[in-house]
C-alpha cells in the first residue's frame, strides 16, 4: 500500500491535478513492465491533466478520478468551496501560494468560511484538508479517500487487465469537465459499449461498513436496468462480498457516461465512506479489498 | 386506437425501456408494409432500448420519448421518485421483483415516500401508477399518457410520411441523457437541420382543454424566434386548431437538441393534460386530434 | 465609438439575436478590408445566428455573445423573464408584436412581473430595457453593456489579430446552447487549444471600478491552473492594468467550453460593472479599454 500512502500525501483540488496526475505518470512508467500487459499511454497538455491507459482490445473503461475538495481563497480571508467540502470549524487547511507554505484554520461564521492565516493569501490559491492518514486492522481513516482508493483500486486491476482501458480523470468533484473529451477520444479510437466508475459513496442506513464493496443501483441518475441485471449476475458469481445501494442524489463521472454523445452503459462500484468529505473520511479494509477485487472482475467478465 | 390502448398496459420508467421497446419493435416491423414509404430501422444494443426510423430523404425528425415517470425502492419499504411523479397518498402501484408480482399503495408522510406491501421488496425495484384507462366521447384518462400519446403520434405519422426521422428515445423524464448519442447518430448519417418534440404538456391559464394541440413558444428553455414564425405560418395555413404557450420552467427532449452539438432548431408540439404525472392524467381527443394532424402536416411542410 | 452605440440601439434577446447578428455582419464585411488580416466568415443558418471569423492560423478563440436579457409576454399582462434581468419596478421596456411598436412599464407585484400596456401584447413577445446611454469622461452607462462590451472588444481585436478565431455566440444569458456546435465546427476545421472570454463581470468588495479589466480566477466554473497561470504571466508582462477575481456564483460561455467534448482551457476577461442587468448598467472607459488592450495582447502572446 506504499503507494497508496503516497497518493495520499499529494494536494489536487478540482482544476490544480498537475501534482498527482505528474506522479501517476511516473508511477506508471516505472511499474508497467511488472503488469500482466503493457497498456498504451496517452497523457500530455492535449489531455490537459488527464491520463488514459489502453490495454488489448477494450470493450469496458474503468474511470477514476484524480481531485479532491478543497476550498479556494477570495478576497480578505474568505474562502470559498471547491465541490462539497464539509465546513468544520477549526480544521486545519494547507496549500501555498507566491509567498510560501500555508498552514491555517478554517472559521465557519453563518456559513461563511474564512481562514486564519496571519497574513493575506494570494487570491485563487487552494486549500486543502491537512492529511492525517490512521490505519488500523479494520480501517483507513485520511482526508481524500474519495477518491485516492479509487484511483489506487484502478492501479492494482492494470496490474492483471488484458482487454481494458484505464482512465484517470479530473474535476469530478466541481462538476466535472475531462469526461466528454475523454470519452471522445476513446470512442473514436478504440470505442467501449460500457464503463465502470471506481469512485467512494457514503455509508448509510442501508450501506455498512465492512459488508463489501457497494455496487449502486442509482443516486441522482440512473443506469440503463439491463446493464445492472448483468452487473448483478456476475457480481453473484464473483462471490465478492458486495452490497446494493439506492440513492436519490448524488453524482459521479458516471452522469457524464450518461448525457456524452456515445450510447455507453455505466455503473458506479466503490466502497462507502464514513465522514465524508472531511480530514476523517473511514472507509473499512475488507470494503476496499472487495472494491480492488470486483472491478478486477467486472473489468474480466463484463 | 388498439395500438394506444396496448402501449398503456406497458409500465417503462425511465432506466427500464426494454418492455416498450421491444413491443414497439415488433408493431412497427409488422405495420410497416402498410406505411407509405417503409423506413430504414436502426434499434438494438447499439443504440440501448431506443429506435430510429428514417423514411426517405430527411431535413426534420419527431421525437417521441417512451418512458414514464415511477418510483424506485429504496431500503426498508422507502421509495423514491424516478423523474417527477405526484405524490399521492394511498394510489396504487404496481411492479415485479425476483419474488413475483408487486401491488401496494403509495404512503406519503412529511414528503418522505413509502409502500405497504406486507413483504420486502428487492431494491431498486421499478414502481409505477396502475393503470385504469377512462375513454370518454370528449376525453381519455389514464397513467403514461405522457407520453404513450406522443408515441402514438409518432406512429400515426408513420403512416403518410415520406422524408424525415420518427425518433423514440429514453430517460426523458429523468434527466435526459439518450439524445446526445441520437443525435450524433443522425447527424453522422442523414443530417437534420430542425426537430420537433411530440410530448404533452400541461393544462394553464392560457392552456385550455379542447381548443387544439399546445405549440410552445418556451419553457424554461427557447427555440429560436426565427424557427418559430416559420411553425407559426406553417400552422395558421394548416388550419388545424393550435393554441400557444410560454412557460417559464419544464423540459423536454427539446432541451437536449438545444445544447447539442448541432445547430439543430426545435419546437414542442403537443396536446395538454390534467392531472400531470398522476394514474388520471386526462387529454382531450380533439387536442389529441390535432397533435397528430399538426406533426403530419409539419413533417410534411418544414 | 460609433459602432458601440450603433450595437447598443439594437435589441436581441437571448433566442432573437437575429438582427444584431446582421447588423454585426453588415460591418465586418465593409470594414474587414482595413483589418491587418482579413478573416474567412462563416455565418448563415447552418450557423443560427452565430458568426465564426477565422485569422490566419488559429491557436486560440476569443468568445463574445451578442444576446441580452429580457423579458417574454406570458398571458394576459404577465410577463417572464429571459436570462437573469433585474426586476426594477416602473422600468420602461421596449418590444415589437404583430400590431405594432410597444412601450411599457414593469411592474412588480410580489415578484410576479407585469406590464402596462394598454392593449394586449401577443403571446412569446420580446421586450428589453429601454436604451438610454449616458457618456462621461470616466465610464459609460446603458442598457445591453452586457454584452455590447465585448462584441465591441471583439470587434477592436479583429483589426490587428493575425492568427485566432473571433466568435459571436447566441443564448449566453438563458443557458447558452451555441457554444457545443460552434466548438465542433472550430474544432473539425481549425482546431484551437484555449479560449478567451470577452463578457462583462460584478463590481463587488474586491473589484472595483476604473482598477483594469477582470481576470476572473473562478466563477461558478474554475479554469484549469496551469493555464490561469500562462495567463497572469502575460498579464504581468503586459503592463495592462488587470484585476483578479474569485467568485463562487456567476458563468460564462466558459461554462460550456469546461463540458465540451473537446480538451479546451479558458479564462473570463472582461470589465466588471455596476448595477448588472439593469437598464442603469455603468462600465469604467479605463477599464474597458484594458480590456480591449488585454485582449488584443492575448490573442497575440497566448
Amino acid at each position: 500500500m506504499k503507494i497508496l500512502f503516497d497518493l495520499l500525501t499529494i494536494q489536487s483540488v478540482s482544476g490544480d491535478e498537475g501534482g498527482v496526475s505528474k506522479f501517476l505518470l511516473e508511477y506508471i512508467q516505472k511499474r508497467q513492465k511488472h503488469w500482466k500487459v503493457r497498456p498504451i499511454i496517452y497523457s500530455g497538455e492535449e489531455f490537459h491533466d488527464c491520463i488514459l491507459l489502453k490495454f488489448g482490445k477494450p470493450s469496458t473503461a474503468l474511470f477514476a478520478h484524480m481531485d479532491t475538495i478543497g476550498f479556494m481563497t477570495r478576497y480578505e480571508n474568505q474562502l470559498i468551496p471547491v465541490g462539497g467540502p464539509e465546513y468544520i470549524d477549526g480544521a486545519f487547511l494547507v496549500g501555498k501560494d507566491s509567498l510560501g507554505d500555508i498552514r491555517c484554520r478554517l472559521k465557519v461564521e453563518d456559513d461563511q468560511l474564512f481562514h486564519d492565516f496571519p497574513r493575506a493569501i494570494d487570491r485563487g490559491t487552494y486549500l486543502s484538508f491537512e492529511q492525517n492518514v490512521r490505519l488500523d486492522e479494520e480501517s483507513i481513516q485520511a482526508a481524500y479517500l474519495d477518491n485516492r482508493l479509487g484511483v489506487f483500486t484502478a492501479l492494482k486491476v492494470c496490474e492483471t487487465l488484458e482487454d481494458g482501458w484505464v482512465i484517470f480523470s479530473t474535476y469530478e468533484e466541481h462538476g466535472g469537465g475531462s469526461m466528454p473529451f475523454l470519452l471522445r477520444f476513446i470512442q473514436e479510437n478504440y470505442p467501449i459499449q460500457q464503463a465502470l466508475i471506481a469512485d467512494i459513496t457514503w455509508v448509510t442506513e442501508g450501506v455498512r461498513p465492512h459488508e463489501g464493496v457497494v455496487i449502486s443501483l442509482r443516486d441522482k441518475y440512473i443506469p440503463r436496468k439491463k446493464f445492472l441485471n448483468r452487473i448483478l449476475d456476475l457480481a453473484e458469481k464473483s462471490e465478492i462480498p458486495f452490497q446494493l445501494e439506492v440513492e436519490a442524489y448524488g453524482g459521479s463521472d458516471g452522469r457524464e457516461v450518461q448525457f456524452s454523445s456515445y450510447a455507453i452503459d455505466w455503473c458506479f462500484v466503490g466502497a462507502a465512506e464514513e465522514n465524508v468529505h472531511s480530514p476523517d473520511e473511514k472507509v473499512s479494509l475488507l470494503d476496499l479489498n472487495s472494491m480492488i477485487e470486483m472491478h478486477q472482475y467486472l473489468m474480466k467478465n463484463l
